[in-house]
């Protein structure tokens, strides 16, 4: 199926079956995607296929998660299983790849990811990771900063949404997962030796 | 060596090496971890050893840590090889082993991991862990509502002092340790099936 119709599909079926919220929070990782990719030079229409992709499975209850994740025999970490939330990215990979016939690796881990984050983002990655972060509706302490940094370097901007992710679990007793840690790591480490 | 000759002796070479703001700092964490191992039923002399114990290289030079680690071919996360100063522990712990002939599990461990924490935490090491974050000469934001923790819950107490060391590390620009935040969500999880 042809990238284009793929997002045709997905338009329909998203206002369809999201609460208008999620569908105006997904049209808002669409608009930010596309021009985070194009900003940095990224695959701007594979920005745009992730991003309508990213919250397919998002108001899927947990048993009906972990009854995909088993009935298609799924391999996420470990520490997923136990906050189902985290296994919509991972579901609406396999769905796109399934049902869609995507087989864009960089789509499919942007998609994968997009809630934790990775060591070794690759730049789609960053641009759903960040627009995800920064659409028009989102509004928590530092996100204008986020948007301020997107305007000009990506990888500042996913350390900063990375961490605004961490510190959101520190201050809500959440769980912090082991890939957003390590994601940050990495690029403070870059940072630091790029300074 | 008997555990009274060594504190004996470590009281002796901490006052002649450490600088005195040091010394204040481990004669508070000593008073502090015996108190706490008094108040939890952990180990009192193994609690008051490992105070004693745990900053030992504390002010060692980086190039100095590393080359003991070398030396003595001593195993640590590969992360921490990037951050010399968490291998001051692992070195005192080498060296409590080595010098002075300690084999009591608790106690090394609790000396080994005293700056990042660990899942599976034994008492004792909770023990450390807590009252180097409380010592009297400590004051950062939270340190009290720690202190007030510590007097009554000795998980929740090393629940707080792990976000605290998280954020600190957030706030400033640090690495997280992956040891610290799955000591965090071990102890979160835990604190979540009892309520």
């Amino acid at each position: 199926m042809q990238r284009g119709n793929i997002i045709h599909d997905l338009r329909q079926r998203l206002a369809e079956s999201l609460t208008p919220a999620r569908y105006r929070h997904v049209l808002g990782v669409v608009e930010a995607a596309v021009r985070l990719a194009r900003r940095f030079d990224a695959d701007v229409l594979g920005a745009e296929l992730a991003a309508w992709l990213h919250d397919l499975s998002r108001e899927w209850p947990s048993d009906r998660l972990l009854a995909y994740m088993r009935d298609r025999q799924l391999d996420v970490p470990a520490a997923w299983l136990d906050a189902p939330i985290l296994l919509h990215g991972p579901v609406a990979a396999d769905i796109a790849r399934v049902q869609y016939g995507v087989d864009d690796a960089d789509v499919l881990n942007a998609v994968f990811y997009h809630t934790t984050g990775r060591p070794g983002m690759r730049p789609l990655e960053a641009v759903l990771f960040v627009a995800d972060a920064i659409e028009p509706s989102r509004d928590y302490p530092g996100v204008d900063h986020l948007r301020a940094l997107a305007e000009s370097d990506l990888k500042a901007a996913t350390l900063a949404a990375l961490e605004s992710t961490l510190r959101y679990a520190l201050d809500r007793g959440f769980e912090m997962d082991a890939s957003t840690v390590a994601a940050r790591n990495e690029l403070l480490k870059q940072a630091r030796n790029k300074a």
